[in-house]
This record gives structure tokens, sequence and C-alpha cells, in this order.
């Protein structure tokens, strides 16, 4: 992506797209638009700033704290650099919309968001300010919301199918936006940051933020000896009590506290599962996850290294993991653990799912075995429902005389991260191999050398010719060698390169060659650009 | 504006575009692009927010201070929504262009910008943040520059054209964006907030903020009696002396005290005149001006509502509209002035041109008399020279073997305001009349009643076969009355309204009302369609 100029880093997590990459974005944004339009979604837009009252209202202004760009005006007044448009869209209806003869209604826009990632990386799919495709559904019901759901996840699949990437849609989480059901649609692949659980059996698949797995029904253990504590010196971890003492990492019991509004938290979980924060966050319903501090240890009467559910003095949740079987757990003593803990017996607590799925669980609608595998999520879609409008009182004229408040939706891409995903999908050790629909060029036309004049006026010959047919051309009439003009068309990866040399002339040829490909086709002069037309012409049906 | 629902409010200076006036933008924006692209200006995007870094390269982090939009993030770094992007041009021109032989480079992007406008009003016209298309040229010499300046004047001039208003260049001043030589183009309407002086006499146009005058070679006066005080309790203002002493303005001094980093600084203007503090703050190198406080005027020796240039410890700067003749002025003492004081013998100072400039004023290049009028600037332009290249050191390698900087100019459209201002110069009691080029849609299709199956089923055959044609329709299906819907027509201004009536059907016609017309034409069903497309062709022809 640096290397053929498609975007530059300007500071961490901000990037300038170059006029190359550019032209990409915008393709991907026309690809988006036409999807939208089709759906009845109308093209707006909201500012980038947005008042902080208007996220005081929602709580988000706290809640997401983390996550914002805020600043004042040299008035003192409080603004965000916009992480998503809710509350906006939301303060918008409140005010447009008085009546449920106006609605449904969807809107949309391509707008900047600013989000204060605190590691930005992987080039342009973790940063700190993008452009967003964010649309918003608002319907009078919840049977309004699901008919505009399904209409942008279908829009989604031929927004991606037409850019060239497989996506597929995952139950995912709905996270700081608020709602219930959420989708994602993930591209897979190595370069993802996201872990994906797939069944191999059935079509169910779960961000792992989100996924859950069937839990055996476990047989519950009877007449089992009561706790007993044993000495444990400088034994913190479970792999030192794997090591050590032996004990399977799944008959051990972990105990993570955490700090919340209300006091110690602790989760417990067995010693084979990592536990979920984005379960958690949802949860404890917290923008993020805080770890307990020494105060918080002694408040709960727990030891570091040492901690374990029995006789804590903190609220307990209970992963659905955890067996009615005997367990070895922390002591809340230092150098000791105890044996024989049986949940239910000698501890309780809120019963809840807050572990890590992985690769080898159990599928939760078929009992098939589930399979992780690592993704980019290209597009979101939300059933926010009323999580918005009850909040901010966005109400509107039903037909029964009542005033009821709007049932909304939310449905985001990235444009900058689906350029890059199409760009780590579409590779090779050369270079880049755009889908033609996206490609910043259709064909790529290099006269050799520059100095024969015979070549120079048949290839701008050529160039005019295929630009009057409608085709897109980026013509190199650089002063390079061959070596450079055709490792740079491999670098850049526009669909068809066209060669116009004095040897091929000659010959009374020009040469074509797919990018894909390594064959070359020599097509006679008079009727290449009837032939790269068809060519372009056929390529273009394929995405559309 | 807003009873047509082009756009909404949401903060003080902060607007969404609604969907009508989204794609009003989208018109102007595709206008802008169509021309920007023929004069070789390439499409990119640079991020909204800037590092901090780069705008104190320049000095602007500091100079700019009271119009920027600063925010840090959670770790503390500084930034701003960026105010303009000189300064990420110039940082990525220096990065990416090595070579004479890459240059000229002439980019643009459309992008939100952000200031911090202490009284955001007017609508569109004076906001806090807005997008703007801005563009950047890269040259190696200032012969480049003024080349690469008269492409993007000329494209100017086509772009407002083909949007329909009538702008005019007039000698601008580059403010804070460094830089000689600026043009901006002004549409004339008295809702304007610039104030333009025109030539009666030859094509000299110039904004207030930068005009100049022709002064008249004045008459030395000599022998003239020495400075005398005399007693003025009580009159602190030029109008108190004029009403109680009859002394007329022209013949008075007015001295205005400001404060700078060097210390006090007096401006001497003949009391019938303004001090021009856009002249100001070019003269002083500065952001803004400051007016001396009590510890200012101390230290010059100056007695508030008595300052005058006599006898003043401050730097002094006397304006070329005073003359070398008798004037009266304040005696830096309480309740006195003085008579008979003489420029260049009882006081000196450095001359500047910092007066504003007026009606019936001469022409500095003709002598003509000048004219005031209200303009709206809808663009502007920079030459700005080597003024960013040379403080962030942006350099190439040119054909000589040395490395130069490169001489660079910015150019610049708020797409908003050139909306509003179609809006101000294009309506009528009723609402807007669009020029065609720009209108959210071409034709409006009314159909009356809505319950009426012919009417109906006549009217949608009519939008998809005018549709088909290539014509953008609103259709107007909603159960209103005649009154309710013409009466939007005419508020929402597209330019052509087709009327399918039952009356109307009876006699086998449709009713096509152009917007600016009051009568009617009657076509005949059969043939609307193509009289219809006819029209929108005959329109569209007059804007292309």
């Amino acid at each position: 992506m640096l290397r053929a100029a498609i975007a530059r880093p300007l500071a961490a997590g901000l990037y300038t797209l170059l006029p190359l990459g550019f032209r990409v974005a915008k393709k991907v944004e026309r690809i988006i638009r036409e999807e939208m339009d089709r759906i009845g979604c109308q093209e707006m837009e909201m500012p980038v700033l947005a008042p902080a009252d208007l996220w005081k209202e929602t709580g988000r202004w706290d809640l997401m704290d983390d996550h914002l760009f805020k600043l004042r005006d040299h008035g003192g007044r409080e603004f965000l650099v916009s992480y998503t448009h809710e509350e906006v869209v939301t303060h918008h209806a409140r005010n447009e919309i008085q009546s449920y003869r106006q609605l449904p209604v969807m809107v949309y826009h391509f707008r900047a968001k600013g989000r204060d990632e605190a590691r930005p990386r992987a080039g342009l799919l973790r940063v700190r300010e993008f452009v967003m495709k964010d649309a918003y559904s608002i319907d009078a019901d919840w049977g309004g919301l699901r008919k505009s759901y399904q209409l942008q996840h279908d829009a989604y699949q031929r927004i991606f199918d037409r850019s060239g990437v497989r996506a597929i849609a995952v139950e995912g989480d709905a996270g700081l936006m608020g709602g219930d059901i959420a989708h994602e649609f993930q591209v897979l692949t190595d370069a993802g940051e996201d872990v994906i659980l797939i069944c191999t059996q059935c079509d169910h698949r779960a961000n792992r933020e989100a996924a859950t797995r069937r839990v055996d029904e476990a047989v519950k253990a009877d007449r089992l000896p009561a706790p007993e504590p044993f000495h444990t010196p400088q034994t913190t971890t479970i792999e030192q009590l794997r090591e050590r003492y032996g004990f399977a990492p799944s008959d051990l019991l972990k105990t993570v506290l955490l700090r919340s509004a209300d006091g110690v938290v602790a989760v417990v979980v067995p010693g084979d599962r990592e536990v979920s924060e984005p379960k958690l966050r949802r949860i404890l319903g917290v923008g993020d996850i805080k770890f307990a501090n020494e105060a918080d240890f002694a408040a709960a009467g727990g030891v570091a290294g040492y901690v374990g559910p029995v006789g804590l003095k903190a609220r307990t949740l209970v992963d659905v993991s955890v067996e009615p079987r005997a367990y070895v757990a922390g002591a809340n003593q230092a150098d000791h653990h105890l044996r024989n803990v049986v949940p239910g017996r000698d501890f309780d607590g809120e019963r809840v799912d807050a572990h890590d799925v992985r690769s080898g669980d159990h599928c939760p609608k078929c009992g098939g075995l589930l399979e992780a595998k690592r993704g980019i999520e290209v597009g979101n879609i939300f059933q926010l429902g009323t999580y918005y409008s009850s909040k901010m009182n966005a109400t509107y004229l039903a037909e029964d005389g009542t005033r009821k408040v709007f049932v909304m939706g939310s449905y985001g891409i990235g444009v900058g991260r689906l350029v890059q995903t199409i760009i780590e999908t579409h590779r090779d050790d050369r270079g880049i191999l755009w889908p033609i629909s996206v490609a910043p060029f259709e064909t790529h036309v290099v006269a050799l050398p520059m100095k024969d004049e015979a070549v120079r006026a048949t290839a701008e010959a050529l160039v005019a010719d295929l630009e009057r047919e409608g085709v897109e051309v980026l013509y190199d009439d650089r002063d390079e060698s061959a070596g450079v003009k055709f490792a740079d068309a491999d670098l850049i990866g526009i669909p068809f390169r066209v060669t116009v040399s004095a040897r091929g002339l000659k010959a009374g040829t020009v040469e074509v060659k797919p990018r894909e490909r390594t064959e070359v086709e020599n097509v006679p002069a008079a009727s290449a650009v009837a032939r790269i037309a068809t060519l372009v012409r056929e390529a273009r049906a394929r995405y559309s």
C-alpha cells in the first residue's frame, strides 16, 4: 500500500489517500452509494463535530470517554469529533419526524470519524480517523426495524460482492453501540485482527467477542470432602500449578478481580479458559474493564496470586463453563490453595457467559465443532432498537394517537478499511491485483521506449481511443526502462497492461497482459482497442 | 433554506445538510471536480485532524490560536481540526517530491474544515465547520506559480458560471494564509458580509480589507504656528470635537494605541477615516489586533480620550491619508487637545496604508471614482510563494543541481457557502429558483388528486419515462391539496413543475410550468415526455 502510493501516514493512525488510493476509495464509495440508493436510503451530510450535550443525553460522553476526541471552543463549550452519529440522527429525527406517516426513514452519509485508538496499527485497518459510510434506519416498530435491517444486510452483501471481497455475515457484539442484535461482515484472512468462530457443520458464525458455545450438562458430584488448604509457595499462575503439582488447568479455578462503580467484582472461570473482556463489558455495562488495584484486593480479602472464590467479599460472577464438581482454587491466603472447592456448595454467584470460545468448542446451534479463523471486519449492522430514542425522548405520533419512541438501526462501512482489505486479499509478491470494479484505472498503457516517435504516437492514439470507448487508462509516459515500468505496473496492479513497443510495432502488434496471468497476448494494432474494450467489459461484468 | 429543508442547524455554526440540500451540494461538488480535473489537478484526501507539530513549524499554531479547534489525545499529543491544509500538503510534498522532474503538481480534496468562529451567523455563510474544496499548486519557480494560479483563476470563473452565480474576481487580502497576491471571487448581493470597492471607470476591484486608493499629492503647508494646547473638557471623540468646537473630522487626527509583542504601537489616521484591522494585522504580522490596556497607556504617556502623536513614547505608524498640514490632535494631557499639529514637523513615524477605503475614494489604478458594494466571497486564490515551503524546509533537487524551496499556491471554495449564495441570488417571495445545473432535481411531478387512479397511473408512468430519458424527477405523491403541493413546489424551486390532474387528463393534457414563469403550458399527454426532456436539455445547455 505504501510502495504503490495508495496512502501515506501523516501521524500515528492518520493517513492521507494519495491520488491513486483516492480513486479506489471513490469507486468503493460509488458502489456503496448505488446500493444504499437502491434500497431507498437517502444521502445527507451531518457535521464531523457534534455538541457534547447530545452525547450526554445518552451517557456515551462519559461511557466512551477513552475513545473520544473531545475539544472545547474558545467559549468553553464542549464538542467531540464524531465517533458515530447515532445521537445526531436521533436529534434530527425527533425534530423532523412528527408522525407515523413520515416513517420509515433511512439516511446515510460518508463522513470522517474520529476514534482515539490507543494503539493504531496495520495501516488503514486500525486508525484514528477514517471515512465511514454510516446509515441509520428509523422505524415505527420492531417489525419495521427488522425489515430495514434485512434491506441493509442484503445491500451489504451486494456491496462486498461487487467490491471483490468474500465477506460473510457473523453474529457480532453490539458493544458500545447499544442495542441487542448485531452482525458483522467479515473477510477471512490471516491479516485480520478479529477471531471468528465458524461451525463446521451448520451455518452458525460468530465473532469471538460475542460467540457462545454449547456447554454440556455436567453431572453434579456428590459427597465430596470439604475444601482443604495446601501449601503452594510462590505458585501464582495456572501454568506453575500445572508444572509443579500436575493439576490439569481444567481442574483449576481462575478468579479475576475487577473494579466497578459499585465495588469489586470477581469473575470465576475454569483454569483452561480465558475471560472475555467484550462479554464482561456487556455484562457490567461499562465502556472499559478496569482491573482491581491493591485497595480493591484488601477490601475483597484477596491475596494477589492466591485469589479464590471461597470466602471472598465481592460480587461474584461464575462463568457457565464452571461445573458443579471439585476444583483447586486460590485460598485467599498467601502461599496457599484449596482443593475440593465445589461451586454451589462452597461459594456461589451470578451465572454468566464470560469466557472466550475457541476452536474445538461446540456450536450453540447444532453442537458441531467450532473452528476459529482470523478475519477483517469490513462492515457492521446493529439493531439499536430504542436504545437511543428512549434516552433522548425521540418520539412520533403513532397511528393510535399515542406518542411512541422510534425503533432504530445503524449500519457502517469503513471505506479505507475496505480498500486495504481488498489489497490484503488481492495481492502477490509483486504487488496488488485490483478487482476491476475498484481498480484506480482499468488499463495501464506502457510505451517503450518513449523516445521512439512511432511508439509514442501509437501509444497516445491508443490511449485516446480507449478513453473514447469509456475505458479508464493510466498512461506511463515516463522515460524509464521496461524493467522499471513493468515492475511498477505489477505493483500498482491495474487489471490490464498494454505495452506498445518498437519490436511489437514492427510485427504490427501491441501486447496485452492481464495482471493475474504470466502469458501475454499479442493483438494486431488495428484491433487492439476493440479487443481491450471487450476484455474490460467482460471483467466488469464479473463484478456487477 | 430552513423552510425548504435544505439544511438544519445542529449547534451554533454547525449545520446538517438534509437530503435535498445534499443533492445540491453534490452537484456543486461535481462541477468543481470536473473543472479541477480539466486543469490537471489531482484529487486526493488528507485527514481532517492534523498533528500540531506541522502547524508549529510554520508558526500558525500560535498565530491563529483564536480561530483553531485544538484538541489532545489521551496520550497528551496535540492536534487541530484542520483550518486549511497548507502545512499538510507542504509536508507531503517535501517527502514525495524529490526532483524538478516531478513538478509541477496540483492536488485538491473536498474536506471538512473547522474554524472557531466567535460569531457564527447568516446560515451557511459564516459557520464553524464546512466542506471546502481546497487545492494546492506546487511549482519549481514563480513563473510556474503564475501559470498554475491563472489555470485555477480560469477554472474558478467556469465553476461559478456553471453554478449560476455571477462572481467577479477582486483583489483580496492574503491574511492568515501568508503570501502576497490573492484574489477573491465575490458575488455582489446585499446579503453579503464583505465590502468590495469597484472602480466605476476601469476594471479595478478590491475587497475593502485589501483596497487602496489614490491619495492626492498634498501641498506642504509652510510657516504654520507651533502647536498650541487648548481646553477641551470631557471631549474624547471625533464627534464631540465636531459638535462642540466645529472642527471638520478631516482636520482632526485620530490616534489608536495597540499592543504588540514589541511594545505599544500608535496608529495615526485623519479623523474622517477608519483604521483597517486587516491592513494592520498584515503590517504588524499578527493574527489578531489587540488594543492597548491601561498599562500600555501609562507606558506610552497617553491619556485615554486625549491621545495624540506629539510626544508619544511609542512606535508610530502614520497612515498615508495624513497630509503635511495643520491638524487638531490629542495633547496626551487630560481635557486638552493641540491645534496646529503638523505631521513631519511635530511628530514622525513610519508611513503605512492602514485606513479603510470607501465609496467616493479614487481608484489606485486610474483615479476614477470607487463605489462600495456588498458581496459574498465564494472562492479565494492565494499565491503563497515560499511562505510555507521556506518555513518547513520543503525543497527539491533543481535542474542546476541545487536544492530549492517549492513555490506554492492555494485555492479554496466553500461548498455550503456557494449553495447558500445560489439561494440568495435565486429566490423570490415564494421560495428558491434553482439554476438547473445545481437543482436537487430537474422536474417536479405533482399528481392531483392522488386518490384518482388514472391520475396516479399517468403520473407514475410519466415519472418512469422521464427517468428513462435521463431527467431527474421529484415525485410528489402525498395526499395533499393542490394549494399545499404548489406552494411546496415553489418553495423547493425545482426548475420545471409538471402537474398531472384529473381535469387535465380529461382534455388529454398535462401542465408544464417553469419555476420562473407564472403562465403554464398545456402539453398533450402523449408528447409530454419529449417536450419536458427538450425543455430540460435547453435549460442545461445554458449552464454548460
